[in-house]
């Protein structure tokens, strides 16, 4: 870690001023510190100057210096007492427009100390992104989106730091990865032109901040990096998410996919790397069908159906985050993994058909109609936490086919612009905090994604979260964030007639071409 | 001057947004920059970030962007229209302590555009260094100073800009030369241990700061670079004039002294540099003597007295600087330089005698008794613009001898301490406002410096300033102040009693080793 490091800490070995001696404070530290470092270049910004005589002193010139590189430059970001025995620690942020994850890290031993999550308080101005850009266009809108991100993040920050016990003085660096226009709301500028044709960021890589330019309490001297953009529609999360993937250091061809509303989708290895972005609708999120809802404690994640009695067995997300069969509690709704699950096991039972449309004699007596349109009760009334049905409708499964074949025509179409097959891709990460839940067998049996051996498929977690804290640790993982982004080329998706064909092709359970999903067995009733 | 400009403005070839390349603001600016650098590395301090996209907007693409270069990396300053034609504009300060001297540079061309000189606004609140530090450890006081500065500065700035029809916004790069008290009440940096055993500043070499860091009225980001100190007692007003003086670049070794109330010594050629301060007392300002005064207009500056009859021929500083023997307009007192060739005239008449002390019988009845103390009476009443007669008194002699012989002192030590006798120095460049009215025949006649051939006395300016200016024009000029301060040894004086052997023996006109003195012809009346 030590050698690797971007930030860091030394104890340069300073003898006190004398007659014989006088340096001056400032002079003397950077002195003492370029030889700690083997006679690397120092900096000391003027914002710290006037703090260091007084700090100097008071510890008696027996100091540990904390430091950050920039430009082959080591800059210093605060002294300490070398007494007391104090670390030096760093956040990694995950800057979801729903979600952020906040971890705390040893930047001296890289061990991850602590991890907490809380919604975006943005939410409360605009569920979507476009709201709050709409919002931010409006007077003191930008500032007001920003300052309630940072207030609650302030929160956050304060309780990690004492339930750790330590104090916020020591966190000296943060690392944080969000799309495009969560990433210009955090930093106050002005996301106005990112959703306005030629859809053009203010900025894709502003470099290292420091923590006092946004007023986030940790050492106001601590350096902030922000994951850089490719564009309005490829953020620095997903370049996080490439660099967590290790997939540029790979030879074999891989894919990475983040699902969710927008299917994010990066293809490459060592040599090459190629993304694209499309809207696969919220349909895969689980947040759209009449059931849905996010993943959660009491959520169905999992479905299986005996087709010999079309008997269905559910299981449900516990408060540990453990799935199991549901022992006494009740569902309250499903996820997109259940969603995928449920689908899956649908077709296999013959319950819905290769169009995904209901098949009635295969349903019986759970298939009614509300409001003119066919329901499937997965959850009777007695049964649910909500005291009502918990259905799938059959608007819900279009929904889904439509998302489902989004994804595999975005797949398809990277894949032929680089001229590869589907076939011949050697791994398959998937990222997302909703990856993990994912099934690849159900994904499979949906023709969502190609129709590869099991273990191709890998789930990541928090891809953007891992990749900032990498980001966060080690100078390599630093640059070669940037290296990325100078790298990747980004597929403009074109929905043409071409487009059009593949997904008409893709709107059949799992393909109208069966040849390419061979492992997927219908059940022939 | 293009090429070894640290400070420059290139004008990017920028094409505006479009579908087919929508990099965002920041990053095609930085790119179009790169470019037009030749690949060198660019970077935005995220301050000026905000405010890009609209700039370039407003603009339509068409941009300058004024750059400084730090740590190899050229970080941009501001954008401006690539319309209208304005230059980029630079300032050098000499930062004095009674005096501050302001020039306006052009930075492409390295014309010096204009030029104002004031007086430092803090002799109000004290008219010496030492009062200064202790106002600066009073409540409030440090940012008083530094206030009363900063705004004074301004103003001038403001009228510099005005009258010389300049956009203060144009004025991208600033360089300051100052002593090293000087320096911290600029930057607003605590002096209280810079008069405090063991004597320590708070910084030597502060970097480059921005203009926004301090408040000064020009581009927001615009670097201001300061002259390194080496130490209390040996400011960056010194090391910018050794960088004017070019006496680093020659293999000869030269001397460099800037006369004051502290004699400031240089020595050393392209291989080494030792510096030494020691009081030389303020008589060689002028400052002291009961008719002395600063440099100006109606101050006598040059006397002759014809050893025949005794006869004075004063001459004085017109109000264009010019010094002429007065035509109607009367003298008000003597400058240090006037004084100088005084005390020379008067030895080589043998009115004073070889210990300073007036000859009666040669003085005549110019010579009077005022409060017990002899005067020699120099403009009678009649003559005098003040009404009152001009004199020089017994006591200002007594002075003057102390401070020239002081002066020799130092210059014998130092060069002592190196073993070159003075006999060897190839050069002797005089330094400050001061050296060039000084007649380097009556200073050597006084025996205040050593007896070298008359061209080898060359008068340099106010090297300050010319130091700084240097320095803000070149990356190499910019450079070598810090690689000079680094080099220079300080020679600690130690006031032993070697040294006041040597002071005693140079309290003689011109010295107790009249050998030393070859040229001086004593009159011997």
């Amino acid at each position: 870690m030590e050698n690797g490091a971007w930030i860091k800490r030394i104890s340069p070995r300073l003898t006190p001023p004398s007659l014989k001696d006088n340096t001056a404070d400032v002079d003397r530290l950077v002195k003492g510190i370029k030889k700690g470092l083997g006679d690397e270049e120092v900096s000391v910004d003027f914002a710290l100057i006037k703090g260091l005589t007084p700090s100097l002193r008071k510890y008696d010139y027996e100091v540990s210096a904390a430091l950050f590189q920039e430009h082959n430059c080591w800059h210093l970001i605060d002294v300490f007492s070398a007494q007391g025995g104090n670390g030096i620690y760093g956040l990694a942020l995950d800057l979801g427009s729903s979600t952020l994850v906040l971890r705390l890290m040893d930047l001296e031993t890289g061990r991850i100390m602590d991890e907490t999550s809380f919604h975006n308080p943005q939410i409360e101005i605009g569920a979507d992104i476009l709201t709050r850009i709409h919002f931010a266009a409006q007077d003191g809108g930008l500032i007001k989106l920003q300052g309630i991100l940072i207030g609650r993040l302030n929160e956050e920050i304060s309780k990690l730091a004492e339930k750790n016990g330590i104090g916020s003085e020591y966190i000296v660096g943060m690392s944080v990865a969000g799309n495009t226009t969560m990433t210009h709301l955090f930093l106050g500028l002005d996301p106005y032109w990112i959703c306005r044709e030629p859809y053009i960021p203010v900025v894709n890589s502003p470099g290292l901040l420091k923590s006092r330019d946004l007023g986030i309490k940790i050492n106001p001297g601590a350096p902030i990096l922000i994951s850089p953009n490719v564009g309005s529609y490829f953020g620095g999360d997903l370049i996080a998410g490439i660099l967590a993937s290790g997939m540029t250091h790979q030879r074999e061809t891989a894919f990475l996919v983040d699902v969710g509303t927008n299917a994010e989708v990066v293809i490459g290895n060592r040599d090459w790397l190629m993304a694209c972005a499309g809207a696969a609708g919220p349909a895969l999120e689980g947040g759209v069908a009449s059931m849905g809802m996010m993943a959660g404690p009491g959520v169905i994640d999992h479905v299986l159906i005996d087709p010999a009695n079309s008997e269905f067995e559910i299981r449900i997300i516990k408060d540990d985050g453990s799935i199991e069969a549901p022992q006494g509690q009740k569902p309250v709704g499903i996820c997109g993994s259940g969603l995928i699950d449920l689908a899956a096991q649908l077709f296999l039972a013959g319950m819905i058909d290769l169009r995904g449309k209901f098949v009635a004699e295969r349903c019986g007596d759970r298939l009614v109609d509300m409001d003119g349109i066919s329901h499937l009760i997965v959850v009777p009334p007695e049964d649910s936490a909500t005291g009502q049905a918990l259905t799938l409708s059959q608007t819900d499964i279009d929904g889904l086919i439509r998302s489902k074949a989004a994804m595999y025509t975005i797949l398809t179409t990277i894949a032929n612009t680089v001229n590869i097959s589907l076939k011949e891709i050697s791994r398959f990460y998937v990222a997302g905090t909703f990856g993990p839940y994912i099934n690849p067998q159900s994904a499979i049996t949906i023709g969502m994604i190609p129709d590869l051996p099991l273990e191709t498929y890998v789930s990541l977690g928090n891809t953007s979260l891992n990749g900032a804290g990498m980001a966060l640790l080690r100078a390599d993982a630093k640059d070669e964030l940037f290296q990325i982004r100078d790298q990747i080329t980004y597929l403009e998706l074109n929905v043409n007639q071409e487009f059009m064909n593949l997904f008409s092709a893709a709107k059949f359970i799992p393909h109208t071409d069966r040849s390419l999903f061979p492992s997927v067995k219908t059940g022939n009733f």
